[in-house]
């Protein structure tokens, strides 16, 4: 199926994406290819003044046996994959040649790159339509604040979970866009909740333009939004007329089901990796795969499974619109910086499809085991209590532990029965103890300007819960399990347990 | 001289710059380098899943005596300078490890990096007050684009130069920010036009909040502010309380004079290289270096001197007046991307300040080589006729032809005496000859929803005059000359002379 040609969602552009006038230099660029034109028009610099050529790199080679973490000083030559980068030549397919990546051009990004990540996106989304396609980005911050200028005005309103991605909610803050909270349970977003918001809308009131959301391993919380919840959530965003940006930074993080009970744990985990058929039939389906109107817009990074510093992901839609971004991009950040897409394309197509796959779920094998190290160490340090809820996480990189607050004995005397300030005290408290884990509320999404909501909308099951997330990423297996130890023994002094 | 603390400028702050909030977990990442602290805080990976280590690149060494656009693979070993880049140490100094370069963190630019660049910029600039600093940026497009969201509302006002960069322009457009046009001649922008637009702006009508310059190599010109003119306009920039933006990519691009007389130019030419204090002594001043209020910010760039893709510049300012500029890449770069901060840095450290010195110096004498081919052949193949004004240029990338279009001979009967119709019908006609130019009506500054001003700001001194851009940066000399002589030819038959 191809999408229709109103299906451009161009009434919800910004007033910014309606001004926004092709520069009438990009009206001749395509006579830069030309043989017969002398082109004269635009102030590229001679490749020959480009200082670098031989370009070598070493990555681990798939199947990657020794794990995705292993040092490459310690494997043997089969076990690295030689990259080399040449200013003027490919030397192996997919390489992107330096007198290209770093001359002007490209907006889009280069085509070895897209053409990677298209056949990609062919083995993780069952697209219902034909003509989409992808533009690299500066990675997903980027993308997103990328998304709000492509489409909101001050004044407007938009969508997210709940409690979502501090940074994420500040940059459409600091626009001038109201972020509406939409309630969340341990499945993600409801879709009953969301559809009571948005048909008791106050009337007259700017109508959610987006609806932005983390689907999967979301950020604070560690949930996923179930996939039968998604065709619900796009039904409704069909009903309503809103986007929904996919936010996908952690989508390669789907772990295994956390198993408390050691035994059983060791039979799961003592199994050979399952195959790449059954690897992609686990993953979370995608609001992409559900969308049959182009409304969808997801968003993909390498920061997670590569490297952050890559400042490097793809935005994935219709056709159409993905061209504002485009030409957004030539106004910001022209493309992404060329060198890491050469060093990222010369990489993955030396992996091949099937080789990044088994890096993937590599990162899978580790991801799990670090998961599993944090909430072995929770349920051993954390008391044992019904005040305390851990929530092992089945993606992602972050867990919770959620607090009822009423029961700490200073609650009402010190607290003045105000859940934030024990939040507050307990954060100041832990990192006293020497562990930084960061409090809930720095997640809430206000949305403190719309004309009110139905309260439904707002309410929670237990108003004085209070949580805190906690990342297994960024340290070692040691120092996770001494940091939540100090956690642990915080909790069981503050509260008496 | 420090800076008063009043000199911020956040009077001029725009309403998104007001608002926007430092994310709360910016608040703790201080606490990521305290050895006490088991940081829990944020999703950053570990760099032992990066997948890359052992780069290596070459470049040429300095002193580059075979010309900086010299083939490597026919450098002898001695010529060629081999970087070498780990993942977890400083193989040199100045190396940036991969570990943390392609790791978040360091909005700024790495520290490595920005060092050196505060180094060469000390050569550069004769410093008036001490708290400056720099901050890496993804290049002078973004960096443009990014100081218009620091300081404009939708309905602000800004100066440039009557003709400037279309892209440029059309970002502030795209903004809802009007761009008022500075007269200019061949020494750039005159300043008592300035302070006779400003004297009798309009009152009550939002006075502008910066003056967009790109002084050296102007585009499309090719001319280049003269120096007596800087402080002329940095006084009337006080007086009016506007912020002076320092555009500077073609800066290094400044060149030996045009010398028509070959052989007056073969002895000008066979001189030695000059030392580098001569270098430095004969480069334009720079408005940084007038600048006692902390209000120029310059945006420099690598992309004319090292390579476009490498997306890598820098913004210098006042450390007060570049603080907004870091709060807006947290929420959208994050920061240039960290493979080309490790290349670059390593690059630069290893040839050293002095070396750097050596490449701008080859650089400029290429483009003396190029610029003086250019202009030879214009004045070969363009009539020599009153009509047709050539402007050999002193710096930047771009020539300019200037043509009376009341000498065409149907320039009453076909075009209806109207300038515009003359050059778009000339630039149809070029192309179909096979070469590009461009015309100059793509680059006019238009301020059309201001209040009127003094009709003064917008006089020309011959109204049917127009001009075309060409560069001869892209090309070979054969094909430049080639393309000129085909120019040439086309205006010879079109104005029947």
């Amino acid at each position: 199926m191809t999408l229709p040609e109103s299906k451009d969602f161009s009434h919800l552009y910004s007033d910014e994406t309606n001004a926004r006038k092709p520069s009438p230099l990009k009206t001749c660029i395509h006579l830069f290819q030309d043989p017969n034109i002398i082109f004269l028009g635009g102030g590229l610099p001679l490749s020959d003044y480009f200082p670098w050529d031989n370009v070598s790199i070493d990555s681990p080679a798939p199947p990657f046996t020794k794990g995705i973490g292993h040092p490459i000083s310690e494997l043997s030559n089969d076990e690295v994959c030689k990259v080399d980068l040449k200013k003027d030549v490919k030397v192996h397919e997919g390489d992107i040649p330096l007198a290209r990546s770093l001359q002007y051009g490209f907006s889009q990004g280069q085509p070895e790159l897209l053409e990677f990540i298209r056949e990609h996106n062919k083995l993780i989304h069952d697209m219902q339509y034909e003509d989409w396609d992808v533009v690299a980005t500066a990675g997903n911050t980027n993308a997103w604040e990328s998304t709000l200028r492509v489409f909101c005005n001050r004044g407007d309103v938009i969508l997210a979970e709940a409690h979502s991605f501090s940074s994420c909610l500040a940059a459409a803050q600091a626009q001038g866009i109201t972020t509406f909270p939409v309630p969340i349970d341990d499945k993600g977003i409801i879709p009953a909740k969301l559809e009571a918001i948005l048909d008791n809308w106050t009337p007259g009131a700017p109508k959610p333009k987006l609806l932005y959301t983390i689907p999967t391993g979301q950020n604070p919380t560690g949930t996923s939004l179930a996939d039968e919840r998604k065709p619900e959530i796009f039904r409704i965003a069909q009903k309503h007329d809103f986007l929904i940006i996919e936010d996908a930074p952690y989508y390669f993080l789907q772990m295994d089901k956390y198993e408390r009970d050691l035994q059983k744990r060791a039979v799961t985990r003592a199994q050979p990796r399952e195959s790449h058929k059954d690897f992609l039939a686990s993953l979370d389906k995608t609001f992409l795969s559900v969308d049959t109107d182009g409304r969808v817009i997801r968003l993909d990074s390498f920061s997670k499974v590569l490297a952050p510093g890559s400042r490097l992901g793809w935005i994935t839609g219709s056709k159409k619109i993905l061209k504002p971004f485009v030409s957004l991009h030539e106004m910001t950040i022209q493309a992404p910086a060329g060198f890491i897409q050469s060093v990222v394309s010369s990489t993955l197509h030396r992996w091949g499809q099937s080789g990044y796959l088994d890096w993937l779920q590599g990162l899978r094998h580790e991801y799990t085991l670090k998961r599993d190290c944090a909430i072995d160490a929770l349920h051993k340090y954390i008391p044992e209590n019904k005040a305390f809820v851990i929530n092992p996480p089945i993606a992602g990189m972050f867990f919770t532990v959620n607090i009822d607050a009423s029961t700490h004995p200073e609650f009402k005397t010190k607290y003045d029965s105000d859940p934030k300030k024990v939040e507050h005290a307990l954060y100041e408290k832990v990192i006293s103890r020497g562990v930084l884990v960061v409090p809930g509320d720095w997640f809430i999404t206000e949305g403190d300007t719309v004309p009110p909501q139905p309260a439904a909308s707002k309410e929670r099951e237990n108003p004085n819960e209070i949580f805190f997330r906690g990342t297994y990423a960024a340290v070692s297996p040691e120092k996770l399990t001494e940091g939540l130890k100090r956690l642990g023994e915080t909790l069981h002094e503050e509260f008496n347990v």
